[in-house]
């Protein structure tokens, strides 16, 4: 038996969730009772994303909705604490989905990944729950223009830095002024801007991307959608990693100029990150690792601390109060 | 010098164009002055087409806009009547961007293609407008279901045949009775419904397809979309054709959940049928012509007599008077 902290989620949200109504951190007890191949993790840490406001319904989504009374469900980076499988000896690192909670009881040590070298590594350990499984899609080919919305985001981020390796010109839209810098001057990105000021998103971007863009990289959905749609070039691709403007609200925005999709034969593809888990596995992690520890690219992250702070960090990050990746952190190694 | 009548643009429409007031028939001389490789046509028929209202407009698309003050362009069969190219000698029947006119001067002979037969081929003239250069793209799987919008139109009939044939489940949607009559008992689809009644679009498509849907073939937009990506399964895939509910106002619908391209990971491609004018060439022809003449596949056209009734015939094809592909028939052969 061990106290375990954690979120658990209350009510359905039809807007913004709100602290202590929709979701709220309980401790309760729990019960360690390994059966053969199960394992107990202490976690350390664990992501907050977009897609976990798609679960708070009450209807079929790509993955169950999250159960009422029980606690969030997510994607952490754990030791192993106590272990019945000789494949997750004691204090093996692993990621996982552990939850938004202190302790995890995994049966059959089901879906997790053994983080090889973990405590000797120059990587951090947060880096496990973003930027080492964030693939690029999209048949990007140098000298095409890329526009990445939610630049300074968990993905946009990512995108942008390796969409600049492979000789694209990059375009970043972000909401706040502090971001677009950071996508200036230290992404290095080709033109950035604030999609709350100076005039509507289309006339951002157009001031931003004059010639059209071959690739948008698409977070937010709505208006900037909209206007990704109008400066699309022929033969333009989507690549849509998620819609974060319609997931907290209940008049969504309508897409009145798909049409360009016919005219300019878009290919409008939606994907999900761990589709391309078998893809980006050990290699990729290799690679982008390394870039990170060499600091060819950059990784910001926004770090809460303790699993008190994961519902407002949450909720923060649904309004793009967050600059960088969002994790929370539980507990040190 | 000729007599020519033809369809003339007068004036950029915003919303249903009106004869007379946006397109006109006009009796012009038709001066033939032939140089090298030139040749004069007799036109027999032309293809009417939804895509053309697409270029009733002032502004970029993917093929330069109508011109105002000049004759509509757009593609048909034809007789060569003189001639100063060896490849194309008086007699030969051709299709090409003949144009909504009686006669046409090709300088170069530029994009014309020999029907080979066509004086003896017991396969229509008029099908070489529509049946033989239209691909099913998609990746359709035997077993999978397919729905197509606007059916029982030019485009509709055929994709619904081709995929019965490939072993899908085909589910249609058609504006008449009439016309779901004809997808059902003719064409021999697994379910149609008639858009304009029994409630609304979705509860249409639910009942015709509570399994949910693999491919959709978009030919109209709008609500109809909006419909279809409810009820597509995961890893759907939709083609877009056309949006022809979207053509003819200024107040277009707009798509409030494209968030399931993400979540369902959906493929949504648009093309334009030209881009795969290769794909579908000689062996394409060849092998729905044979269908065609035996009968495996039924193509029904709706012919309009003579130059003179085009802009009705148009007008009445954006808003779905047509039953079938519609063309014009200029003269006998």
């Amino acid at each position: 038996m061990v106290q375990n902290k954690s979120a658990i989620f209350l009510k359905y949200p039809t807007e913004y969730p709100v602290a202590g109504e929709h979701l709220e951190i309980q401790n309760k007890e729990l019960t360690v009772d390994l059966k053969d191949n199960d394992v107990l993790l202490r976690n350390l840490y664990f992501s907050l994303d977009p897609y976990m406001r798609g679960r708070m319904r009450n209807a079929k989504s790509y993955v169950p909705g999250f159960q009422i009374g029980e606690a969030m469900t997510g994607y952490g980076v754990a030791e192993v604490k106590e272990s019945k499988n000789a494949a997750f000896p004691v204090g093996t690192i692993v990621s996982g989905f552990t939850g938004w909670q202190q302790y995890s009881v995994i049966p059959g040590a089901s879906g997790l990944r053994v983080i090889p070298g973990a405590r000797e590594s120059p990587i951090p350990l947060s880096a496990h729950l973003g930027v080492l499984g964030m693939p690029i899609i999209g048949q990007p080919k140098a000298g095409e223009t890329i526009f990445v919305s939610a630049a300074a985001g968990a993905v946009g981020q990512l995108v942008g830095q390796m969409a600049k390796k492979l000789g694209l010109r990059v375009v970043g839209s972000a909401g706040s002024d502090d971001k677009v810098d950071y996508l200036i001057n230290e992404l290095k990105f080709d033109a950035a801007f604030n999609y709350k000021k100076n005039g509507t998103i289309l006339e951002n971007l157009k001031r931003a991307a004059p010639e059209g863009i071959d690739i948008y990289y698409e977070n937010v959905g709505g208006e900037t959608l909209e206007a990704a749609l109008e400066m699309m070039k022929d033969h333009g691709r989507i690549i849509a990693c998620g819609m974060i403007s319609q997931y907290n609200t209940q008049q969504p925005y309508g897409i009145r100029n798909l049409f360009h999709i016919v005219s300019k034969r878009i290919t409008f593809r939606g994907f999900i990150v761990s589709d391309f888990a078998e893809e980006c596995g050990a290699d990729f992690a290799k690679d982008v690792g390394s870039w990170l520890v060499k600091k060819e690219i950059i990784y910001r992250e926004d770090i809460a601390e303790g699993i008190d702070a994961s519902p407002e960090a949450f909720i923060g990050m649904l309004k793009g109060k967050n600059f960088g990746k969002q994790v929370v952190k539980i507990a040190d190694l």
